[in-house]
C-alpha cells in the first residue's frame, strides 16, 4: 500500500522519503525519486509529515513509541499521518501523545488495495483538528480519488473506517450464507451473481461475489486475518459506546471458525467455507 | 405493482384483462386499454397467460385453488405466471398442481419497488420448463429492465428472489449497526453514508442508507412486516436443504423485535430502530 | 413412551384398551392387563378418555382427523389427552375441533425418557378447562412424580413444555461450547464435568454433560431431529406471542447444520459435535 | 468475599494478616484473630503464602506489579493465591514472573457468593505445579466445600472458572427468553419456575429463576458489569485457542445492550430486561 501512496505524492511534487523493514521494498521507489532512509527514524527526522501505513496496532505502537520510535525524533510542529486501519484506542492515544510532544496527529486511514493506492484510487478518511485537515487536504487529495472529513477527533475516522470495514464483511457472509443455500438448491451460482450484480450495481458485491462463486481464496486480496482483526476492532469501537452489533460478533464467530481451520491467509471472503462447511457442503 | 405491469403490458401491445379486489384500481387501467374483470376466474377465463402478484402463500392459495380458483378456470395449455414472493414449497406445488391440470406454470418473482414496475425497471428471475421461458422471454422483457432465468423448476426462481431479499435486509442490519455506533461515536451520520455511498457505488447502499440516516420510515417502499414474511420463507428454503444461515436467523429476531414494537408497518429499514433501542438511543 | 404410561396406568386399576402402529407393541402390554384394539377408532370408541403420545404434529393430526380418526369417533362428553410435544398452534386447533364435537381436551406433555415412564417419574404438565384437570388428577398423578398445571386453555402446557426442552438444549449447547474451549486450552473434560456437575447440583447436567464430554450419542435417549422440531416449535409459538428468542435461533442453526452432517439420529446431545467442528476439533 | 475466605483460614487454624483498601473491612477480622496490614506489601511481606481477591485484572496488577506490589516484596520460595476471576493471559503473565522472581503461584479461583464464602461452602478450582497444588490442598479445603484441580498450568483454573460462569449466564438467557414467551403467552411465570426446578433439581435454576420471573434485580449478588467482563474474558479465552462460541457472543450483545441502559450495577441476572425489551414488555 505504501508504495502505491508514496508513488502519487512524488508524482503530485512532493519531495518523500521512503523506509520499509524490507529495503528492497524501499528502494524501488528510487526511479520515482524518492529518497530511501535506513530506519523509521531517519525518515520521520526534520519533516513536515510523516506518513505510517502498517498492519496492525502492535506495529504502529512500536514504530511511534519503540525505542527510536517516530514520536521521539519527530519535530515540534510536525504533523503523524497515520494510515493503519487501527484500533479507536490506539488513535485516542496517539493523539494524545502527540499533543503532549508539540506534535500533531491525524487519522487518515483507507478504503482500497494496493492496486487502487497505485492508480489514485483510494477512498480516504480522515478526522483530527480542522487548521491540519485543511492543511493538508491537498496531500490526501493527491493520494486518493475522493477525501472525506469526518470530524475533528482524529479517532472518528478509524471507527468509521472499521464500520466501513464491517459493512464490506457482513456483505461477504451474506453472499455466502445465500450461495449455500442457491448452491445446495441446484442453482447455478452464477445466474445468482448476476442477478445481485444487476440488483445492488455496485462493482464491490460484482468482485467479491465472483470471488465467493467461484471460491478463488487465493492470492488474498486483504488476508482473512486482518479482517478478523477490523472486526475484533469495530466491536471493541461499539463496545467502548456500549453499542451491541450481533452482526459483528456473528462476523467475529465465522472468521474465527476459518481461522480454527487454519484459513487465516485466504483472501477474507474465503470466510465463505464456514457456511459451505456447516451446510456440509 | 401489478398496475405498472399491466401498463407495459399494454404498451407492448398485448391484449390485457385485470382484475383487483379494489375495483378502482382496475377501473385505472381502463384508459390504458385493459379490460376489467369482475373476478380472478372471469380474468383467467380462456386466456393464453394470466399473472398474478399477491402479496403472500395465504393470498396466492386462495386465489388459485379457492373456490373458483384459477386452477379451476384456465384452459388446458394456459399459462400461470406467478410474480408474487413466495415460498419454494408453493411454487412445487403450483408447478405440479398446474401441471395435473394440463396448466404451465411459471414462477416470475420481480424486484423493484411500484414505480420500478411503472418504469419498465422491474428485474425479472424466471424459472420453470425451457419452452415455457423461452416461448414468454418477451412478455418479461416488456415488464422489466433484465430478466434472469435460473432453471428448469419453477420454484428456484423463488429460493433466487428470496436469496436476493435476503441480501438487501442484511445490508439494512449492517447500517443500523453501524450507524449506531457512529452516531454513539459523535460521528455525522450523512459523513458515514457519504463514504458508504462512495465505496459502494450503489443506489442500494445511497437510497436505504439516507433512509436509515434520516430515519425516515413512513411511507413504508416496503412493509416490515412482509420483509419478516421473507426472511422466515429463505429460512424456510433453507432448511429444506439442511443450510444454517445464522445471518438470516439475525435478521428473524430483529424483525420480530421491530413487530413486538409495533412497527410491522413501516418501511422494513425501520428495522434498524431495534438497534438503536439496543444502544439505548 | 406411551407403553409405561400404559403399565402405570394398569397398576392404578384402570381398564386400558392400547393400541400402536406395531402390533407386538401393543400386545407385550396383555400381561400387564390391557386389551389390544386393531386401530386406534377401534380404541378410542366408547371409552370415557383416550390418551394419545405421537412423534410429532403431522401423526397426531392423521390419528385424531384422519380417516376414522379418534374425532370421529370419540363419545360425546369423553376426553382426549394428548402426552405429544406438539405446537401451541395444533393444540389450538385440537381444542376447538373437539369442543365443536362435544368432546373434552386436555394438553398433558411430559417430561422424561421411555424410563422414566416405566418408573412413573414422569414430569406431567397439563392445562385444559378446570373441570378437566381436577377430574383426570388422579389419572395424571399415576403415570407420574409430579403433576404441574399452567392453565385453562390446553395450548399453554404445550408452550410450557416446548420453553422447557428449550432450556435443556441451552443447556446442551453451553456444555457443547465449553468442552470445545475447555479441550483445546488442555483441561481434562471430566474436570470441568465434575466441577459443573457439583456446581449446578442438576442430574440433568451430570448425565448430559457426561455425554457431551464422552462423546455417546448413540443410542439416541432423545433423537437430534426430534430435537430440531421442538426448537422450531418454540420459535414458531414464540413468533406468534412477537417474542425473539436469539438463544433458541442459534440452537436452530447448530441442529441444523447437524442434520446436514448427517446426525438427526444421533442423541440430540450431538448437537455438540457443530462446536467441536467449528473449532477445528 | 475475601472476610469469609480469612474467617475460615483463622478457623482451621492458620496465622492470618488481612489488608483492605478500606480499613474498617479489614478491622472487622480482629475478632476473629486476624492482624491487620496498612498495605498489599506489608501483608504479603515475610510470610508463607498470600492470597488475592480482587474485582479484576487491572486491580490484580496494581497490588501485583504496582510500585510497592505483592510481587516485590514476597519471599522467594512464598507463594501468590489469586482467587480473582482473572483472564487467562494473566494467569499466565502471573505464573512467569514471579517464577521469574523464585515465587510460586497457584490459580485458584472459587464459585460463590460473600455468604457461600462465609459457610465455607465455596467451590475452589486449582491449578499450578502439582508440588504446590499438593501442599496446598489443606488450606483449599479449609475455605470451601470441595476443591477441584485441574491442571499443571495455573491459568487453566481461570478458563475452567470462565466456562463455569459461561455455563451460568447461558443459563440467565435461557431462562430469560423463556420467561419472555411465557409471559406474553399469558401463562404463571411461576408455575414454569415451578416445573424448571423439578425438572433440573438443581438450585442454581431455582433461585435465579425465583430473581428472574420476580424481577428482584437489587441488591446485586453479582454485578452485571462483573457478569459482562467474565463474558468478554471467556470469549478472549477461547479466541486464544480459535473457538468460536456464538452463545458467548450472544451473551456479550445481550449484556451490552443492558449496560447500555444503565443496568450494570443491576445483579446480572438482570439481563433478563434486554430479553423482555426486545419482545416489547
Amino acid at each position: 500500500m505504501g508504495a502505491g501512496i508514496a508513488r502519487n505524492l512524488l508524482r503530485a511534487g512532493h519531495e518523500v522519503t521512503v523506509y520499509n523493514r524490507t529495503r528492497e521494498k524501499a528502494e524501488a521507489l528510487k526511479p520515482d525519486g524518492a529518497q530511501v532512509a535506513a530506519s523509521a527514524a531517519e525518515a520521520a527526522n526534520g519533516v513536515d509529515a510523516v506518513s505510517t501505513m502498517l498492519s496492525d496496532d502492535e506495529a504502529v505502537e512500536e514504530v511511534v513509541f519503540g525505542e527510536k520510535g517516530i514520536a521521539s525524533v519527530l519535530n515540534s510542529g510536525a504533523v503523524h499521518i497515520s494510515h493503519s486501519t487501527i484500533s479507536a484506542a490506539l488513535a485516542k492515544r496517539l493523539a494524545k501523545q502527540h499533543e503532549q510532544r508539540g506534535q500533531g496527529y491525524l487519522s487518515a486511514p483507507v478504503f482500497g488495495r494496493p492496486e487502487a493506492a497505485e492508480s489514485k484510487k483510494l477512498i480516504v478518511v480522515i478526522a483530527g483538528p480542522t487548521e491540519l485537515t485543511q492543511k493538508f487536504r491537498p496531500f490526501f487529495d493527491a493520494i486518493g480519488r475522493k477525501t472525506f472529513i469526518v470530524g475533528a477527533e482524529s479517532y472518528k475516522a478509524n471507527v468509521a473506517k472499521l464500520c466501513g470495514n464491517f459493512m464490506i464483511a457482513s456483505m461477504l457472509e451474506a453472499f455466502s450464507e445465500a450461495f449455500a443455500t442457491i448452491g445446495k438448491s441446484g442453482i447455478e451460482r452464477q445466474a445468482f451473481l448476476d442477478i445481485m450484480s444487476e440488483l445492488f450495481g455496485s462493482p464491490v458485491y460484482t468482485n467479491y461475489g465472483a470471488t465467493i462463486a467461484g471460491e478463488k481464496f487465493e492470492p488474498a486480496g486483504f488476508a482473512l486475518k486482518l479482517g478478523f482483526k477490523d472486526i475484533r476492532l469495530v466491536l471493541q469501537a461499539a463496545q467502548e459506546e456500549a453499542v451491541p452489533m450481533p452482526l459483528a460478533s456473528l462476523l467475529r464467530d465465522q472468521f474465527l471458525s476459518a481461522i480454527a481451520h487454519g484459513e487465516q491467509d485466504l483472501d477474507w471472503s474465503g470466510v465463505s467455507r464456514v457456511s459451505s462447511r456447516n451446510a456440509g457442503l
